[in-house]
This record gives C-alpha cells, structure tokens and sequence, in this order.
C-alpha cells in the first residue's frame, strides 16, 4: 500500500470561489432537463431500498443506443470503477499492462495496486499508435482514445488491428469519443477482445453522478459483473443515466457548441505560439517545446483560472474547453502573462 | 476469475410487483424529509461537475457526529466498498483473513478476488465470540457484530480483548449497529488497529444511495485513500448522506419503530415454534433445527413474501423486520403454512 503513487486528481476549488475551471474535463453545460426531472421523480422514499445490481432498465437503454446487446454491457461507478475492476479480473500480480504514454496517470495506479508490471510505451511525436504497442506481450493493453492529455485519435482502422495483433484483451477507454469523429464501439461482438469503455460524465455533462459503461464480448463481461461490488451504481445514477441515454439530441447539442469553441481555442493559442495537437476531445493540449509551463500554470491559478499542468509533461498545459466567454477570458489572460 | 464464486444479493423483485420485501435488511420507513429535500436541491446543473474526491462536508459532519477526526474517517461506495478496500489494500494473495461464520458471504469473495486464504472460524451454538479467532494468525480479522445472519451481538468488551489480541487490523462490520444496545466507535482512537464500518443504508433507510463509512487510525485510513477511486462517491450520495447525518432524531424514531416491531416479531415466532437467536440488528434468524426451510421459504415467495433462505444454513430464515402490518401478514402466512 505505502509503495502505491496515488492519482491525483485535478483541485476542485471551493464552490464558493468564483474560478474558470478548465482542469478537468467536465462539460460546462448542463446536462439534459429530462435527466434533472429523471431524479427529482426518483428522489422519494424509494431509496431506502437497494439499486438494481444488474442495472437491467440502464443496460437496456445503453444497448438500444449502441447495439450492444445487454448481455455485453456492465455499469460502472464510472468508467475508473469500471477500469478497475478489468485490472483486478484479468491481471495477476507479475502479468504485464501496457499502454502508450503520456496517457491517463489512473492506468498506473490500478497496476502497482494489482502488484503487475506497467509496460509504458512512448508515443511518437504525433500521437500516432506506438508499433511497438503490439507487441508488449500483456495480458491487458489499454488505449485511452481520444488520448488524455494529448486530445488525439487513433483512427478505429488502427485500433482493429492492434485488437487483432496483441494477445490478451485491448480496452479502449473511449471517455472522450463523443467529441470525436469516429469510434471503436463496431467492434465490440465482432473482435472478441475489445473491451470499450464509454462514461456519462463528459458529453452527458454528469461526472458528479459517477456512471461509466463497458460494452464488450458477453462472457468477458459476464466474467467482470462477478468481480463487481453488488450494488455499485445507486438508484439515483442508474436513473440519471437512463434518463441522458435517452435524451441524445441535447448531448449532442452540448458537444457541437463545445466542438465549436475548441476551435476558437486552438486557434486563440496557435495565434499566441503555442503548439497544439489536433483535438478530437473536449480539451486540447498547449505546448511549448522545451519550456517548463508550470509558472504560466500557477500563474493562471492566480488569476482564478485551474488548467491541468503535469509534472510528466512540464511544457504542455492541458485545457479544457468550456464556454465561449470563459475561453476568451483564458486567451486574454494568456496574451497577458505570455507578453504576446 | 472463473474460480471466484460470486456475492449473490437477496432477489430485487420488479417494483411493479407487490410484494412484502423481508429478504435483503432495507428498512420499512423513508428517511428524514431532510434528506430529499437536500436532494431536490442539488440536482442541479451541478451534477456537470465531479463530487469532492476527499468528502470533506460529509467526513466533517461525520467527525462531528461519531466524535472521530475527519482525518480518521473514509468515505465508500457503500461499506461493501470499504470491505473490498480493506482487503485490496492490506491483504497480499496467500494472506490469511479471518472471520467468524455463518457471517455475511461477501467476505468469501473478497477473499477469493484477492486470492488469499479464508479463515473460517465456526461460532458456538449461541453465537458468542469463538475464541480461537483471536489464534488466527490473520493478517485481517472480520467481525460483523451484529453478525448477519443471526442477528447477535458480540459485546464490545469482547471486541476489544479481540483487537489486542489478534496480529493484524481487525475490522469490526458494525452495519447493523444502530439497532443494537453498544457499539465499538468507541475503540477508534484508543486501539490501533481497529477499523469500524457503518454505512446508510439500513438505520438512515438510504440503501439506494450507496454511502458507508470507515473509521480508524489516520494512518490506516489515509492508506486505504490511495487504494480507493478518486471519485468514489457521487455528489447527491454525499449530500444525501450528509444531510441524514444532520438528523439523527428521524434515524432514531425509524430504529425503535423497528425495535419495537422486531419484539413482535421474535414473539410471534417463538410461538410458532421457532428458535430465534437475540438479536440486535434489523433481522431476526429464525431457526427449525434439523429442519430445511427452503420449502418454507419458497411457500411463502408464493405468497409474494419474500425471506432469505441461504444453502449454508438450511435450517434457518433471515426475516428483515418490516413494518407491523407486514410481520402480522407474514406470522399469519406462517401459520397457515406450518399448520400452527
């Protein structure tokens, strides 16, 4: 346990402050109405009893969406839950996990909780598929795509053949797909090894509900489903969930006014000279090559602006995209405190 | 994961069926009025936004309630999470865990997740504590208390010669404590390796929502921390189980309303015949020696009364204390069954 890095997650200020928080990914919209009136209904004496632990009335929905069948779908509290229990079901202590990197930090916390080896294979310069990937011999690689904190896609031609290349399972952690142009869940019942990863808590705008979603082969799943805690998604998530699964025109509402403003910020900070790699997610990454952007980071924290500075990538900032205005804000402050 | 047998909750009827629902320990009455409201609050464009990953209000509350510091305090998914933490966090494959049975089957498979070695200490006759649980040279001893499901309970004097007596960190599962006449809050602080759980879903009747609580040492608790999901608790769980925590006078009328219906129901059961261990919980195992009560039990899901009925103890029932009118239906239902 005491050798274990935890994640770190990024701050979540006192709601009392008035700050621009583009640090972590959440969706500066609000979710569906239906989805509040969902749990305004199911807010009643109704609670004292237990959630479904099959989450059957969700799993349903969620397969009338994706074409998954039912029997192929697990909820999860939240797709980290959900990374979780894969690490816990399918790796042993010793067995290796690989993944290409910078990615998301979680990957290498639920390793060294499970005692198994990380096998940490860099990305090119262009966020490109690492070949080397494919040949990792892990029982379990994992694919964050769109890739956290870079923003760029490997397309889902890629992505089929390192399904078919490597030897255990690929998990393609898909938090972010929504912003992208295309996605791996066609897969999912035709490479029995693909597991794909989806949440609610980016484009639904509900990370405060905690609902995440594994789609794959039915007996894989099946296999996760007796690892899981029994009651691990409350009634009040499974409702919320049901609700956003069944309201997609306000999802996707939310994603093309969000797709729109990435733009004005990719822009805003290639104007500004900052490098950015092209964006298939809800954020984008600005770097300057060999400049340490830690002081730009707190700096903006001074000025009541939170982006994402990692110690792993000291001359990228990573930028969520909210609002229009909060954009325009960050710009300005940028042109500010960058002299330009 | 194939050799890992699976926790089987109690059955979750379709809520469209009616039936008296006596099999999974849910409490009859509806939380505090405080409660929904504190929901109905804060189901707003909020739940965009991740929940507070630490807790803080509701460990702050919680410091304030059980007199324990916030730092001592974690916060789950419901106390099966915090099982599934303490055990991820403390035991290494091949490690011993050690609980008194019959208890509460998940611990079985927690055990058998984690690949380390179950310990099974039978109970005497009267469920008292087996003494030769302290000798089991476990790196984890587990004491539900009131044990499920026989409702006893081990007094805490007993638990904390227990405590002192074992190697490693004894978790005391204190989920049904509220309906009992002590508890070993008390030993946090005072005894190292204790850890006590509670959680919200009997007494506070918020099964739906999915909050438990471990307290103990910092140092042990600020351990199973970096094991732990960053967002482990949706916000509407922690609101909700911070605004129960704010009224205690609504918990405490639910508890001796089932106090009370419990007495009726242990009477009425004796007079049928059945032997009935004191119990101190929300439940009461009711016992016909010799005799398999699965006919019994299947009879009255006839009668759409559900009870639980475990293969590891034939001769028994375990009958959640619902309302008086539901504990009059099912004593008549019995009588009528067994001819009495």
């Amino acid at each position: 346990m005491r050798a274990v890095a935890p994640y770190v997650p990024g701050e979540q200020p006192d709601p009392a402050r008035r700050v621009i928080k583009l640090n972590t990914n959440e969706n500066p919209y609000p979710p569906s109405p239906h989805v509040l009136d969902a749990i305004m209904r199911a807010a009643d004496a109704g609670i004292r009893l237990y959630p479904d632990p099959e989450a059957r009335a969700l799993r349903e929905r969620a397969a009338a969406v994706y074409g998954v069948p039912a029997a192929g779908i697990l909820v999860g509290n939240g797709s980290d839950e959900l990374l979780a229990l894969l690490v816990r079901a399918l790796v042993d202590p010793g067995d290796r996990v690989a993944y290409p990197v910078p990615t998301y930090s979680l990957y290498d916390t639920l390793v060294a909780v499970q005692g198994a080896e990380p096998v940490h294979v860099p990305f090119p310069e262009d966020f490109s598929l690492p070949p080397a990937l494919a040949d990792a011999r892990a029982r379990l690689t994992i694919v964050c795509n769109p890739n956290s904190p870079s923003g760029t896609l490997i397309s889902t031609g890629r992505i089929q053949e390192l399904a078919r290349a490597v030897r255990g399972v690929l998990v393609v952690d898909e938090a972010y797909v929504d912003f992208a142009r295309e996605n791996a869940m066609g897969l999912v019942g035709r490479v029995a090894n693909v597991i794909v990863l989806r949440t609610l808590s980016k484009s639904f705008s509900l990370a405060g509900m905690r609902v995440g979603l594994a789609f794959g082969d039915p007996e894989l799943i099946a296999g996760l489903r007796t690892v899981k805690d029994s009651y691990n998604v409350g009634r009040l998530a499974q409702v919320t969930a049901e609700a956003a699964l069944r309201d997609l025109p306000a999802m996707r509402a939310n994603v093309e006014r969000i797709c729109r403003t990435r733009a004005r910020l990719v822009s805003g900070l290639t104007a500004l000279g900052f490098a950015v790699p092209p964006s298939e997610a809800n954020f984008v990454l600005a770097r300057r090559p060999g400049v340490d952007l830690g002081p730009l980071a707190r700096a903006l924290a001074g000025r009541e602006i939170l982006v994402r500075h990692f110690g792993a990538l000291p001359d990228a900032l990573r930028i969520t995209v909210g609002t229009d205005e909060e954009i325009e804000t960050l710009l300005a402050a940028l042109r500010d405190l960058t002299g330009s």
